[in-house]
């Protein structure tokens, strides 16, 4: 069992049978200490494709800590996507419409062409994968800048939805430090494997 | 010279008086070497306080790398304020609102009340001061809570800008890595002191 699983049991707050609180110490407050150590484990899991791997990519917010403490395990840079608004960035951006299932509408993210580049073969890192419509996004932007997307790695995957077999279909390498099969507030978290 | 100056002295773009582009490194691509060095450097920066500090508060989105790495110069936990919308944080929330010049309109921003208490003594960090608002909103959550603004730790101050003198005003202890005195795209960035 591993850092993000062990955390999950202690201080995780299964709401209901689809929603899972982990605000104390992944997306809100955060925890670095537990985040470093999630940096190594996606190394680990990764390995046979780390020295490939030249760029991790995310999208804003919640996605950002934890891909910058993957980037440090990398040794590469990271790269987070902007939603919506993103003026700061520039006109010359690759952008795509992601539908959001928790809000109910989509929302546009891009990034700026300087950023995604022929040459580099890119890590997709996020949170949650609930139904994989970020990291479609994601991928999406790399296709754009003609990047290969070596895989996609999740902290927090809900097995039960259908991100998986979404991004299974796209050809997306998808690996995750928690994989929840089931959970409810009275039996708690039941963890799966890759 | 500090690695966060040196760095935009090499790949910082001074578009015009007012506006340094530097997110190649910082804010869009994210050097996390250079974020490492930036988390040692506020250490060193607030080193008389470094005892009394015990959480990290930011903004999202581009405050989150750079206070992850603050957070584990310190060891501390980070806390990173929502925008707009933020119902996965739930209702009971401090607000605050914070007028943005650059986008010409208010928004608000929110942290859930557990993660501001009475025994925290917090420092800000953000990566940019130009106006000094982001930070007053967060000062204004941390009083809601009861809890004590230690300081504001920023990236780069733009210190021809009025931040600095309304931070003062409020009685915020303000230190920045790299102090901008002027800047022009003719004769580039030219450093001050806190």
């Amino acid at each position: 069992m591993n850092s993000l699983e062990q955390r999950i049991l202690k201080d995780g707050i299964v709401l209901d049978s689809d929603i899972l609180k982990v605000d104390s110490f992944l997306n809100h407050q955060v925890d670095v200490k537990l985040l470093k150590a999630m940096g190594s484990e996606f190394l680990e899991l990764f390995s046979d494709k780390k020295d490939e791997i030249n760029k991790i990519l995310t999208i804003e917010a919640s996605g950002i800590a934890i891909a910058a403490f993957v980037a440090e395990a990398f040794n590469v840079p990271m790269v987070f996507a902007k939603k919506g608004e993103h003026k700061n960035v520039g006109n010359d951006v690759y952008t795509a419409d992601v539908y959001s299932f928790t809000k109910g509408r989509t929302y546009e993210i891009a990034v700026s062409k300087k950023y995604i580049n022929k040459v580099d073969k890119i890590l997709v890192i996020d949170d949650f994968l609930a139904n994989g419509q970020a990291v479609l996004g994601l991928k999406s932007l790399i296709e754009q800048g003609g990047a290969e997307m070596v895989g996609a790695g999740i902290a927090i995957e809900k097995a039960f939805q259908p991100g998986r077999q979404k991004l299974k279909e796209a050809g997306i390498d998808l690996r995750a430090l928690a994989v929840i099969e089931s959970m409810s507030p009275e039996t708690g978290v039941k963890f799966g494997t890759n």
